[in-house]
């Protein structure tokens, strides 16, 4: 087992080497943006899939929703620099809230930026499996497993602890940029020449109705909602400003100035490009691979294109492993959740962490059978909930601490606010029979868990303390009265026996037996080797030893007020693994049910057999 | 826990309520025949599928084939039937074996028979879930989860033991037994008026080259070997004479006859209107629900059949729960096997056996997709083989224990274990590479297992035994040295060290922190409490307790030689299941590795908390 984690994990490393890198721009563009750019992978897709139960004929309003999506982008892109410029030490939504609103409310962003990680890594894997098998349908059978391999390559890589992130990151970043910047310049050209062979407004006027009717104008919403999974991942930048090389709040806003014109050019050029040929999306290829079929014909180009996507999705899905173990354990820390969570492994990553969210995903992937669409529609409620957290937050924060008030600032951030606000709203209700439900049900839940944990904590401190009184009481000296359990004369019982009497001067031992005839053979053994130690026969009609041997205790307990009781329990312990199956395994349950239901010690006398 | 148990299972059985109902012949005909009777729902069919490889063409083979196999059940009755006479004690084939033959011999008859009871289970249900899946095709997509569902209803109602088990058997069986004959009748009179519209050996006159080509021979012994499947389960009355009504032995032979009959009529009739309404094997549809549809229309008798079948064929599987659980003991009684297997459970069942063939059986289902014609080809291997072992070892008892030998009684038996033995071969050639391999591997690795777990059980024997010297050596009393592990100064930590004086003077506390800064801190508190016990702090710079720990122990061991080590761990038990959640693990982990590593006891104290 260890020499396996090993294998797979690496040897310890020391606590000390837990330090930053200091990241120039083009770095930093690759390591924080992977998340937000690869959702370009999905989004006009997951447009279009909603305007198709209008029929096709509304695909031209592909265009205009994808030009709102873009002035969000630009609104929020604007609120974020503002708060980069106004808080360089950066910090999440969850940290944000939980220093300058209230506790609920900060509890409330966890939930949502918990259920948006561990969503990350189902939605960008799931995605990045569909980008694999539209280009090689014959995996497509495969499309849960492949998912599920990917993620637990993340979780070994992660538990390993993944030291030259950055540059790691820098390859597959651009090459996607550069890739999906060719394919819009190539595809463009195409268009220009071939002209508009796609949808069109004109043609569509037919589908005037759409707007007059209410159906309509829900669909066009919802198709909004669906699209804003483009945003997903456009904070990043914000919260990790220290990574940057000085000046770094200025070289951290112009990452995220670049980042933002980058997303919404390929966005944009990718929503024209699949208008303009006409795609439409189908079942098992992707509306981006079939754009780039279009575009690369069947050349090795597509290929290429396909599995850079497929890779940055995986960058993207990477990035939750960073993010979700750090906030965990912030959220463990503040012991709202489990201490297990907080402790660094002995790789210095955050291991319980990490292995909580891998199993989270999996989850969801198998849940949903690694569809990336019926995925979307829980995640941009969480998205959008922890982006106006977040920035509420900053609001009041900027109101508390700043002594000169820049009102510019404080409207860009407000506006930014009210905006996302807004889109959580629209999401909710667009999407809620969708999956958005599961979301409005599961935050709520986990707050309430939070706060349990809380509580179970605060109250196990106060019992633990030590105080004189208790401490005076316990040092009274009882010695124990000793019973041990056997059901034969062997040399096992002889170790008991000899451990008993080297603690203790009250032993008892006592025999479970299936069969009265039983008693007088055992009797007459025992009075060989022991006859100075009371052995107490016990025969039990229904063949079980537990309840007998409680009921047992329970006397013992009564008779002798106050002298602690310690069961003494022999394991044998084997010399291959598989020899522990031919052991009666009733000691191991006696000892669970004895430290469960009794006060009482059970101490567990190992016995080496030697083959 | 012990509440569901109770609920599922009931409350628990004397030892003493453990008796034999003795059973008219009417009664005992429906509790030993189940198996045999409802494999007329499938053996029809796996003779069609075998002969589709060649063609439909051949169907007409079909008829000889199925004369041929009433042949072999002739010929095994008759056998059978002389050796209930000769001994009216019954036992199966390990007994037999064991008593009579070699210990090697019983052991592979014991594997082959632990194999059919567990085929008897997968095949039984999947053929069940088929016949209601040909009714209902809307439920063809869970069939591996309704299987599943009936093999767990079969182990939580034989966990409670099935006590009015003679009248719950019989209602089914004689429905099963009136149904197949009503269709049997029905549908002869349709074909006579109708006339023969399906398979006819003239018309396929062409097939002519199937006799002459090897292939179509070898296709002919394979249909062979895969209808030899209706001969399950037939040697279930021999086994069970004890349990017919004075004079057991006549009345078992007699039922055994009907038995036979029965089986025959059913399974000719059956294969006569398969060939005769020209019924093609399908996927989806067994052969015996289309002949049920042509005969009963889509009207109500045909759903009625349909579940009829399904329920005789869950009877059938759950003969393997009684069948099963009792030889495993049997064979853990002989020490080759765990110990585990040979208990009787609370309500006098044999527990883990019936826990054991649900798993195995389910794993089965799973991995052979609930097919039962992928199922087929690893039945009947095992069943001749067991009745070739079981006959034969039936020969030399009565060679070796009747004064007066019946010459026609041993020329009998010896031509039933010629000719299962022949069939046996013919199986495994025919169908080796359809699965039969998997047995014929299996068989020598179980028996392999069962020598492994008798050699340890004997070497476990020899040294536990408790003799002089030992007993001497033993009698030296040296006071624990004893070691708590501790991470700061609490309620718990005093509740630890007065257990510690109680038995012994020589303790020492011992902390691993992870941070060197620490220390100072936790020994200015230490030194408050327990100045006069020694703390020992080890700084651990990769966040690891385990392996300090057992460096620190190691160095603990050479410098007191002798006496012996104890180490106190606390562990909370808390007031709501999830709160175990909240606490650090690492006892359990510690107290696992420290109780398997070193030659240390653990004691763990109890430390129960109040909210």
């Amino acid at each position: 087992m260890a020499s396996l984690k090993r294998l797979l994990i690496g040897s310890p490393m020391e606590t000390k080497r837990l330090k930053h890198e200091k990241l120039p721009k083009w770095k930093a563009l690759a390591v924080f943006s992977s998340d937000a750019l690869s959702s370009v992978a999905y989004a006009t897709e997951e447009i279009l899939l909603v305007l198709m139960l209008f029929g096709t004929s509304v695909f031209f309003y592909s265009l205009p929703i994808a030009l709102a999506i873009l002035g969000l982008l630009l609104i929020v892109t604007l609120s974020y620099r503002q708060i980069i410029y106004a808080f360089p030490s950066g910090g999440g939504a969850y940290v944000v809230a939980r220093d300058h609103l209230s506790t609920t409310t900060s509890l409330v962003a966890g939930a949502a930026l918990m259920i948006d990680y561990i969503l990350t890594v189902a939605v960008s894997i799931s995605s990045g499996v569909a980008a694999l098998t539209s280009a090689f349908p014959s995996l497509l059978p495969w499309k849960v497993e492949i998912a599920i391999a990917l993620v637990l390559l993340l979780m070994i890589l992660n538990l390993r602890g993944i030291t030259e992130s950055a540059t790691v990151f820098a390859y597959p970043t651009y090459l996607f940029i550069i890739s999906v910047l060719v394919l819009i310049a190539v595809g463009g050209w195409q268009l220009w020449h071939e002209g508009w062979h796609g949808f069109n407004y004109k043609e569509h006027a037919s589908a005037e109705h759409f707007f007059t009717s209410g159906y309509g104008m829900f669909i066009l919403l919802r198709a909004f909602a669906s699209g804003c999974s483009a945003m997903t991942g456009v904070e990043a930048i914000s919260n990790g400003v220290p990574a940057f090389k000085p000046d770094s709040s200025k070289n951290a806003a112009i990452t995220m100035g670049w980042m933002s014109l980058l997303l919404g050019t390929m966005f944009l050029g990718i929503t024209i490009l699949a208008a303009g040929f006409g795609v439409t999306p189908m079942e098992h290829k992707t509306v981006i691979s079939q754009i780039g079929h279009h575009v690369f014909g069947n050349s090795v180009f597509f290929y290429l294109f396909q599995m850079i996507t497929m890779l940055i999705l995986i960058l993207a899905a990477n990035t939750s492993f960073a993010g979700f173990p750090q906030l965990v354990s912030i959220i463990a820390n503040d012991r709202f959740l489990p201490r297990s969570l907080a402790a660094r492994g002995d790789r210095l990553v955050f291991s319980n962490g990490i292995i909580l969210l891998s199993a989270l995903s999996i989850l969801l992937i198998v849940v949903f059978q690694g569809e990336t669409h019926s995925l979307i529609p829980l995640y941009a409620v969480g998205v959008f909930l922890s982006f106006t957290i977040g920035q509420s937050g900053m609001i009041k924060k900027i109101w508390k601490e700043k002594e000169k008030k820049n009102i510019a600032t404080l409207a860009t951030i407000m506006t930014g606010t009210f905006v996302t606000g807004l889109v959580t709203v629209i999401t909710i209700l667009a999407k809620f029979t969708q999956g958005a439900w599961l979301v409005i049900v599961a935050i709520p839940l986990l707050v309430i868990m939070f706060y349990k944990v809380r509580h179970h904590y605060e109250k196990l401190g106060q019992q633990l303390k030590l105080d004189e009184k208790e401490w005076r009481e316990r040092e009274k000296i009882v010695k124990p009265k000793v019973i041990i359990p056997i059901s034969g004369v062997s040399k096992v019982v002889a170790q008991s026996v000899q451990y008993a009497r080297s603690i203790s001067n009250d032993i008892t031992a006592i025999s479970i037996i299936f069969h009265e005839e039983e008693e007088q053979k055992l009797r007459a053994k025992w009075e060989k080797f022991y006859p100075d130690i009371e052995l107490k026969v016990i025969y039990s009609p229904y063949r079980t030893i537990l309840s007998p041997l409680l009921d047992y205790i329970n006397d013992v307990e009564k008779e002798t007020k106050g002298s602690p009781i310690t069961v003494l329990m022999p394991q044998f312990i084997v010399k291959k693994w598989w020899h522990a199956l031919l052991h009666n395994q009733t000691a191991i349950v006696l000892r669970f049910f004895l430290t469960i239901k009794k006060d009482v010690v059970v101490a567990t006398l190992p016995y080496h057999l030697k083959e």
